[in-house]
C-alpha cells in the first residue's frame, strides 16, 4: 500500500526561501526598533486593558556583525481555528530556527488547538517527525481546534503545563480571533510575570486578518489559487458547453476577500461583493434584478451561460437578511423548547414562525424556497446563530431567478433558456499543498517568530513584508498586537478584538474589479488559472496573487 | 485586462511528445496489418448492419525506408458529447499530420457538435487559429454538442457539406455513442460510395470506451487526477478537523471507474461501487447499513469523520431503486397532463405518486427525504427519463445515514457524533489543463487519425497502445469499429452500439480495491496528490493512472 503520493514525496525535499535577514542566522540578528503603536480604534480603552503591552515599538530584523550565543528556550506552538495552507511550514521554520539558536530548545506542539495548552495535551517534535510534514497542507501534524483562550482559569491551566514543560514562549498560529486571544495571553503572563512570551502568526485563507503592517494572512494564496483553478475549469466547460449558468459559492467568512481574489484570477461574468451589498444597501429583490439584467442580455446574444461567483458570507450582509436572521436567531431559541412548534411539519413550522415575525420579516421570510427556509431554521452553531455557511445562498439566488425569469419572459423582455448548477468550494482548498508563496511565507513566519522569542518580545505578531519582492527581499519583523485592536460588541458585551479587515469600495482592489466587471459580464472574458505548479518557470510557480500585486504595487 | 494565465502562455509552448513510428513523418509511415476482427457479440448482426466495414482488420504504423507524397485530403473534425481534457490536442494532432502531408490540405471545424456537419457550420483552422489552443483544457475551440449523427436525412446533409468543402475524411471525437454513429456514417460513406472516411478517436473523462485495443479514452487521466487533488485536499481538512463526514459524489455516468481510479489515488474511507451494488443485488438499506458499522466502529476509536466517494451513478444501479426510477418515469410522464396534480403542492403531490405506485416502490418513495422524492419528480432529460446526475445520492445516503445513527444511538451501538459535509465534482476536471499524459495521448491520437485516413481507411479508431511506457514507446494504429459493437436495447429497440466497459467484479482493478478497503476504512491511509503538475521531476508530471498500471503492468 501506498504511503506518499509523488507529489509528496517531491515536496518534502523543497528547501523553503527565507528572507536575507533571517537567512543569515537566527544568532546573527539584530532588532531595530521602529516606530512605537497606538491602537487602530478605541485607544484609550485597549490601554487600559493591555497595560503591560500596549504601545510597543514595530521592530524589524537586520543582520548583525557578530554571532552570538543563544539560550535556552523551549516553546509551545498552537495551531488555532479553520485550516489554512501552510501551517506545518511555520512550526517546521519554527522548529529550525530554535534548533539552529541552540540545538538544547525543545519545540512542543498542543494537541488539538488551544484547548491543548489547557489540558497540557502535546507532542514533542523531533527533527524526523518535523520533516514528515515540510511543505504538506493540513493541520494534522498537532491538530486544530476552536477553543476560545480567554478565562483566567485557561491561563491558570496554561501557565502550568508551561511551567512543567520549562516552556518560555507560546506561538499561536490563528486568525484574527485567535490573534485576539494571543494579546491576551501575552498581557495576562506579563502581568503575572511568568516570564513567559506569547507570539501570534497571521493564518487565515478568508484573507481578513490585514492592514498596514500585515501585507496578507497565510493561506489565501493558495486557497484563492485552489478555487480559481476550479472556477476557470468550470468557465471552460461553461464556454464549450454554453448550456449552463454556473453559480459558485466560495468559502471567506464575512469578508468577499476571496471571492474578489478569485474573480481577479479568473473573470467570471458576475462576482458578488457583500461590502457592496451592505453598503449600498442592496435588497435581495435588487441583487436578483441586477444579475436578470445581465442573464437576459447576454441571452439576447445568444449566451445561455454564464459564472456567478457569490461570497460565503453575502447573505448576512443583505439589510433586510440580517435582520431577518436576527430575529430567527431570538425566535428559534425561544421556540426550543415549545412542543407544539417542534412536532409539526415543516410548512406548519414555517407559518408558526411567520405569525411571529414582524410584517416586513415574515414576508421576506414566507417568500424563500422551502430549502432555504429550513437552512434558516434548522443549523444553528453553539451560539444558537444560523451557520451561514451551510445556508445554500447560491441556490437561493438560482430560485429566485428562475422565478423572476419566468416573469420576464412572459413579459417578452427575456428570451433565453435557463439552466443552473451550483457550486460551493471551500474545504477543497484549506488544505491544498502551500504554493511556494504559501510555503516560503510560512517558514519565515515561523522561523521569524522564533526571532522574535530571541529577542524577548512578547504580544507581537510575526511579519514578514514586501511580499511582492522575491522572498530575499521580504523584510521580516514584529507588530504589536495592540496596534491592530479596538473594542467590539461580542455577545453583548464590549471586547478588544483584533479590527477585521473588509474590502473597501474605494481601495484599489475593488476599484478594479468595478472598472471590469461590465466588460466581463457581457463579453466573456475567461482566464483559466489552471493547477497550483510548484515546479517550472517562475512566472507560474512563484506568483503572488492579484490582490496583493494591486495593493502593493 | 488580461487575456492569458501564466500558466495558459507556458503550456502554448509544450511540444507534445509522439510515438516513435509517428515522430518519424506521416509520409515515411507504413501500414501493416494485423489480424482480422469480429464483433465482441451479435456478429451476426452486426455484420449484416456493417456489410461493408465489418471484419476489417487491426492495423499498426511503423517507420517506412522511404519518404512518400501524399495526395490532396481535406478533412473535417468534430467534437461530439460532454467536454473531455485533451480534445483541442486531438485536433492540434490532426492538423500537424495533415500539413506535414501535404501543405494544401485543409483542415474543417464542425461549429457545436455533430450539427455542425449537418447544417454546413464550420470554421477553417490555421496556424495561428491551431496555436492558441494548443495544451489548453476544453472544447471551445469549435464547440461541442450532443446531437445525434444517425439518421438518412442527416448522414444526406452531412454528404452535401462534405462534397462542398471537398472533404475527403470525417474525424468524429467522442464516447462510445458518438463512436457508434462514427461506424454509422462510415458504413454510410461507403454504401453511397463517396468516397469519404470516418476516423474516431476515444474521448470521455468516464472512463467506459475501453477494450482489448482501447487501453483508456482521453480525459480520463486528466479528470479523474483533478478529482482526486480535491478528494486529498479534503481528506487532508477532515483529517486535521477531524470533525465530518465528507460525501464526495464524483461524475462518470454508470461506471464507476471514475470513483475507483480517484479512490485508489487517495485511499479514502469508503468507496461505493455501483457494479458491485448491482451485482450482489445490494439494496439502500443494506449498502447505509454497511456505512453505518464503518461510521460506529470508527467512532469507537475517538474518530468522528471520514471520506466516503460515491459514483455517480450508484442510485440507478440499486435494483429497488431501479425499479421505482423506471416506474416513476412512466407516471410523470402519464401525469404531465394532470390538472390536480400539476397544481398540488409538493406533499400533495407525493401521496398523489405513492397511491399509483405498487407497495414496494410506494414504501420505498416515501420511505426518501423530501429533498430526493422532488428530485425524483422534478429533473427529466429530453426522453423523459430522471437526469440521475441531477439527484444527490450523496445527500439521500447523508440523510438515510443519519436516522439509522439515532437509532442505533439509542439502542447504545452507536456512540459518535455524526457532522456531514456533501460534495459533488464533475465539471470542475472536464476541462482542466490536459494532465502532460493527456496532452501527449491526444496529440498522438489526432495525428494518428490523420494517418488512418492517409492510408485510405474507414470505420476505424484512432488507437495508440502501450500507454504505461514512455511515449516514444506507444503503438500507433486503428482498430475496426465494428469489432468493439454489439446489439442493445435502446428506446426499445435493439441496435448496434459500442459495448460500454463497466468494473469487473473479477478484474484486477476492483481487486485492488477490494484488498485494501477495509484497512482504508479503519485506519487512515489518505494520500494527498495534489494539483497536477506540468513541469517539475518525470514521477511527478509524467505519471499515467493507477487503472492503466494495474491493467497493464
Amino acid at each position: 500500500m501506498k504511503t506518499l503520493s509523488p507529489l509528496q514525496q517531491e515536496r518534502l525535499k523543497y528547501q523553503p526561501k527565507l528572507p536575507e535577514s533571517l537567512k543569515a542566522g537566527i544568532n546573527k540578528l539584530v532588532c531595530v526598533e521602529k516606530e512605537k503603536t497606538e491602537a487602530v480604534k478605541d485607544k484609550e480603552q485597549i490601554k487600559e486593558l493591555f497595560a503591560k503591552t500596549y504601545g510597543q515599538a514595530i521592530v524589524e530584523f537586520a543582520v548583525g556583525t557578530e554571532e552570538k550565543a543563544s539560550g535556552i528556550k523551549n516553546v509551545g506552538v498552537i495551531l488555532s481555528g479553520g485550516q489554512a495552507p501552510g501551517g506545518h511550514n511555520v512550526i517546521a521554520g519554527l522548529y529550525d530556527a530554535l534548533k539552529q539558536a541552540n540545538k538544547e530548545n525543545k519545540l512542543y506542539g498542543f494537541l488539538g488547538g488551544p484547548s491543548g495548552i489547557i489540558d497540557g495535551k502535546y507532542v514533542e517534535f523531533d527533527d524526523k517527525f518535523i520533516d514528515a510534514y515540510r511543505n504538506t497542507g493540513g493541520f494534522d501534524i498537532i491538530g486544530s481546534g476552536r477553543t476560545k483562550l480567554e478565562t483566567e482559569e485557561q491561563f491558570k491551566k496554561s501557565l502550568e503545563v508551561c511551567k512543567k514543560l520549562n516552556i518560555s514562549a507560546v506561538v499561536i498560529i490563528g486568525g484574527d480571533d485567535s490573534n485576539t486571544n494571543a494579546a491576551l495571553l501575552a498581557e495576562w503572563f506579563v502581568k503575572h510575570d511568568t516570564g513567559i512570551q506569547v507570539i501570534g502568526c497571521p493564518k487565515t485563507i478568508d484573507g481578513d486578518l490585514k492592514n498596514d503592517q500585515i501585507e496578507v494572512s497565510f493561506g489565501f494564496d493558495t486557497a484563492t489559487k485552489t478555487y480559481a483553478e476550479l472556477i476557470g475549469n468550470i468557465q471552460r466547460d461553461a464556454n464549450s458547453a454554453k448550456k449552463y449558468w454556473h453559480f459558485i459559492k466560495i468559502m471567506g467568512r464575512s469578508a468577499s476577500h476571496v471571492a474578489v481574489e478569485a474573480a481577479l484570477q479568473t473573470q467570471p461574468n458576475i462576482c458578488l461583493v457583500s461590502e457592496e451589498v451592505e453598503e449600498k444597501k442592496m435588497s435581495l429583490n435588487q441583487i436578483v434584478e441586477d444579475m436578470c439584467k445581465i442573464i437576459c442580455k447576454r441571452a439576447e446574444n445568444g449566451k445561455n451561460f454564464g459564472i456567478v461567483i457569490v461570497p460565503e458570507g453575502l447573505i448576512e450582509f443583505i439589510p433586510e437578511m440580517k435582520d431577518l436572521i436576527s430575529s430567527l436567531n431570538d425566535l428559534t431559541h425561544e421556540l426550543e423548547s415549545d412542543e407544539t412548534y417542534q412536532n409539526v411539519r415543516s410548512e406548519e413550522k414555517f407559518k408558526i414562525i411567520a405569525s411571529k415575525l414582524n410584517e416586513n420579516n415574515a414576508k421576506l421570510f414566507m417568500s424563500l424556497p422551502a430549502l432555504i427556509k429550513a437552512q434558516l431554521l434548522m443549523d444553528r452553531d453553539p451560539h444558537g446563530n444560523v451557520q451561514v455557511s451551510r445556508i445554500e445562498t447560491e441556490k437561493l439566488l438560482i430560485e429566485m431567478i428562475r422565478t423572476r425569469l419566468n416573469e420576464l419572459k412572459d413579459e417578452g423582455v427575456y428570451v433565453g433558456k435557463f439552466s443552473d448548477q451550483a457550486h460551493f468550494f471551500g474545504y477543497e482548498g484549506r488544505c491544498a499543498f502551500p504554493s511556494n508563496f504559501d510555503a516560503d511565507y510560512c517558514y519565515s513566519l515561523g522561523f521569524n517568530a522564533f526571532a522574535l522569542i530571541n529577542f524577548g518580545l512578547t504580544g507581537y505578531l510575526s511579519s514578514v513584508k514586501n511580499l511582492i519582492k522575491p522572498a530575499k527581499e521580504w523584510v521580516a519583523g514584529g507588530v504589536p498586537l495592540t496596534m491592530m485592536m479596538n473594542m467590539e460588541k461580542r455577545h453583548g458585551e464590549m471586547k478588544p478584538v483584533i479590527q477585521k479587515a473588509l474590502i473597501k469600495l474605494d481601495g484599489k482592489v475593488f476599484k478594479e474589479l468595478e472598472a471590469m466587471r461590465e466588460e466581463w459580464a457581457m463579453n466573456d472574458r475567461y482566464l483559466f488559472p489552471g493547477a497550483i505548479q510548484y515546479f517550472g518557470p517562475s512566472e507560474v510557480c512563484d506568483l503572488t496573487t492579484v490582490t496583493l500585486q494591486i495593493e502593493h504595487a
